[in-house]
């Protein structure tokens, strides 16, 4: 590390209830929820769309659908399904620039929308995938304090978050050639991406781990495998995805 | 996997709080808790001690060894450091066969305790470290519904006990030759495992991941590098340890 540089820090949290909230005190935080939460917000603003309002409740969500009004589509999912009334669920390819391009979307997703909300001390909130880890490891390569808040499903680690969690460790000190002082959940997490899926030189390494992951069982199962191809596809897209903590808004940054 | 045979499972659980004591009920609950509850006990156990009686609370170990009297050795840590009146702290080395050879111990630590009374539930409870490995995974190998438990450090996962929880994952399905049905923490931990330490021939690459892991970093601060070298001499022991639920008592087996 330079002299005189102050000592950056990366810690990865492989749970939201794995870290309280004002341990992210004016931390960078990055929200991972890889199937699906937040590669279809990622997906919607790389297509056009205005903003993103995330909500945890499905009634606050319809709610605030009506307040809007015009030029409003509500997207979201219970149990990986279409929430009836919806116009979108959550693949990420429903979210095209024919159906959002303009549009306000607001989104309902239980794990990812509580992931962000653990975060709301922290400074600022990145979304981050696949689909977008070089443009996410860029915007946080001037970050001194970062720390990667997975989603997981209910309550569960999953390996898909961990996964990208990893890659996103990795990455960063190899792009900012630096030292980060990390905990130990980063220092697993990135073990596992080397150890998964190594030396990428194409997706379908990580297709075949994100297939055997909780949340891509869970996608097969309800027939959504072709999302789980989707959510492989690294630096698909080079845009940052932002949370705005005041107005708890979502924009393409 | 051969026809007929019921599928086995082994699942990780990073920390005692990320399982629910029903949720193994009737299983093979085994402990882990590297650095230095589990290494201890399995060091003590082969050197002749007769049996540890793990405590969560210090009162109560001391009330116990007053009550039995005799032969009686008191042992652990608050904060790294041995209790007052205690005879024994919790370094291995200290566990040797002229000091605890038919002796009882009363064993009291935080982390390692908490995650024994996590399993009160299990079929039965098993102690691994990784100077007992190879005997454990011998131990599991008939076992079909198998939940490894990380003690962890204080609420905190740690790098030590996933890798040993790892190193386990992938012994179990080397040794057996039969596939198991893993949760993604398991699959996390064995790829944390195989990429941190992979082809393993001498005990030096494990001792640098511990030292560089949570408890390793503690153990140094404290003055207890040497307890490091000490865990990481794998299958020193040929010895199983297991605690009976019944009379609360770890013994060889």
């Amino acid at each position: 590390m330079p002299a005189g540089k102050t000592v950056r820090t990366v810690a990865v949290h492989l749970l939201p209830d794995l870290v309280e909230p004002p341990q992210l005190a004016g931390k960078t935080a990055v929200v991972i929820d890889v199937l699906r939460a937040t590669t279809t917000v990622v997906h919607a603003l790389a297509n056009g769309a205005r903003e993103v309002l995330p909500f945890l409740n499905v009634d606050d969500a319809r709610a605030k659908a009506k307040l809007i009004g015009a030029g409003v589509l509500l997207g979201g999912e219970r149990g990986g399904l279409r929430i009836e009334g919806f116009q979108l669920g959550n693949s990420p390819a429903e979210y095209s620039e024919q159906v959002v391009g303009g549009k306000t979307v607001i989104f309902t997703t239980t794990n990812g929308t509580r992931a962000m909300q653990r975060c709301k001390l922290a400074k600022r909130v990145l979304l981050a995938s696949f689909v977008n880890l070089s443009a996410v490891c860029r915007e946080l390569a001037d970050e001194s304090e970062i720390d990667i808040v997975c989603a997981g499903t209910d309550g569960h680690v999953t390996r898909e978050d961990t996964l990208l969690a990893g890659a996103i460790v990795d990455d960063l000190s190899r792009l900012t050639g630096l030292e980060f002082k990390t905990n130990d959940q980063a220092d697993i997490a990135a073990d596992a991406w080397r150890s998964a899926v190594g030396d990428l030189t194409g997706t379908s390494p990580l297709g075949q781990a994100l297939r055997a992951s909780r949340g891509g069982r869970n996608l097969i199962d309800i027939g959504h495998e072709n999302d789980i191809d989707l959510a492989a596809q690294i630096d698909q897209f080079d845009l940052v995805a932002e949370l705005d903590l005041t107005s708890w808004r979502i924009t393409a940054k």
